[in-house]
């Protein structure tokens, strides 16, 4: 039976794709993926290798405003295109950066999609394990907390949370400084690390004390391990 | 130049691993692996099919007590003979459950290691992402939180932690129990879904509100979604 697959296609590296990714993409009939218009699709250049020569290529642009309604509709008419496709009998997967359910693309994918087909998820290399493998950084042992901590969060509830166990605060952007000032004031800043596009060619590995005060990073993630872990 | 490969090989199913994972297990010389004395290993079985034909298979029992004295020695132990075959000028991979830095057994090895030769990491896929993926239950969207919480913490550490947030509870084995109490009280219980040994053949995803009072999960993960989401 067709079915459509969200497929995670990890951070960056080719070679980080799982092998149940690279044979359901090569046996796609239809390749979705989102991609703005004019420039790279990340998901696409990571997974393109592997689709199939008459697959259909279906790049999608999923519009990233503060406004969550236009994002909201582009999904929701993708959605309405790829069941459409699925139903008359043909295999579809959707191409997502990182895992498609750990704060990906996929979840409003999925549930604009509701039951309508059958649907799978192949989960993939997330930025997290790959930025901790890359700075050979461990996360969380034992029975320590590890927080995933979005940095658009107001500083009161980032601090409630920064107590004394591991974290990953990603979609740092313009609240890199922000972030940066808290953490210091918290005695946070000293072992953190600052993993940029974790696992691709440019990829980049900083302490947070090192980071230039007049830069920013992109496409990051700020490790932040636990107070008095491998000490 | 030789070196020492941690690689993770996911949570289970074979087709979990990536191209890397598989590329350096079947390069390697010496493939080191956790094994309890008369029992199958779990990161053998994943990825032993890869294993080259002329490689030295070191199937390696590790202490799991309440005690961490036995297992750092064993750790220690091993370190010592990984680091000597290293400096002979052999390839080694330590192949590890899931990720080898996320609540992973690779990260006392990497420390008793030390800097002593080249050593790396390959990123695996986690059984919470596959544990996630398997439920099709998306865990974290936009700016979640999303908290991974080993359940033998004591109840006032959980339920301060547990808040309105997504989670992930992890070592349920003999907590289980405590935990499904705790979360029917602070009225997380409803929406969570317990998902036992994800992506192997003996996978089972039962909502919380379901599972058998008498029982307990293995080799289980916990997923409690953010109150409020999806609805």
């Amino acid at each position: 039976m067709s079915r459509l697959t969200l497929i995670g296609t990890g951070p960056g590296d080719p070679e980080l794709l799982t092998l149940k990714a690279v044979r359901l993409i090569a046996a796609a009939e239809v390749v979705a993926f989102p991609q703005k218009p004019g420039e790279a699709s990340l998901a696409f250049e990571i997974a393109g290798g592997h689709v199939g020569p008459g697959a259909q290529l279906m790049p999608t642009d999923i519009p990233m405003n503060v406004d969550p309604e236009p994002a909201r509709l582009a999904y929701r008419r993708l959605a309405d295109t790829l069941v459409e496709k699925v139903q008359t009998g043909r295999d579809v997967v959707y191409l997502c950066e990182g895992d498609p359910l750990f704060y990906g693309s996929a979840i409003p994918l999925l549930e604009a999609v509701g039951g309508r087909v059958a649907t799978s998820i192949v989960p993939g290399i997330t930025s997290l394990t790959a930025a901790s493998a890359e700075a050979r950084l461990p996360l969380a042992l034992r029975n320590a907390i590890l927080k995933v901590l979005p940095a658009p969060l107001p500083d009161e509830v980032l601090e409630a949370e920064l107590g004394r166990g591991a974290a990953a605060l990603i979609k740092l952007g313009r609240h890199f400084d922000r972030v940066r000032a808290l953490l210091a004031r918290l005695g946070r800043a000293e072992s953190a690390v600052v993993v940029e596009h974790a696992t691709q060619a440019r990829q980049r590995i900083t302490p947070l004390a090192d980071f230039a005060a007049d830069e920013r990073p992109y496409f990051s993630t700020l490790l932040v391990p636990a107070r008095g872990a491998h000490s």
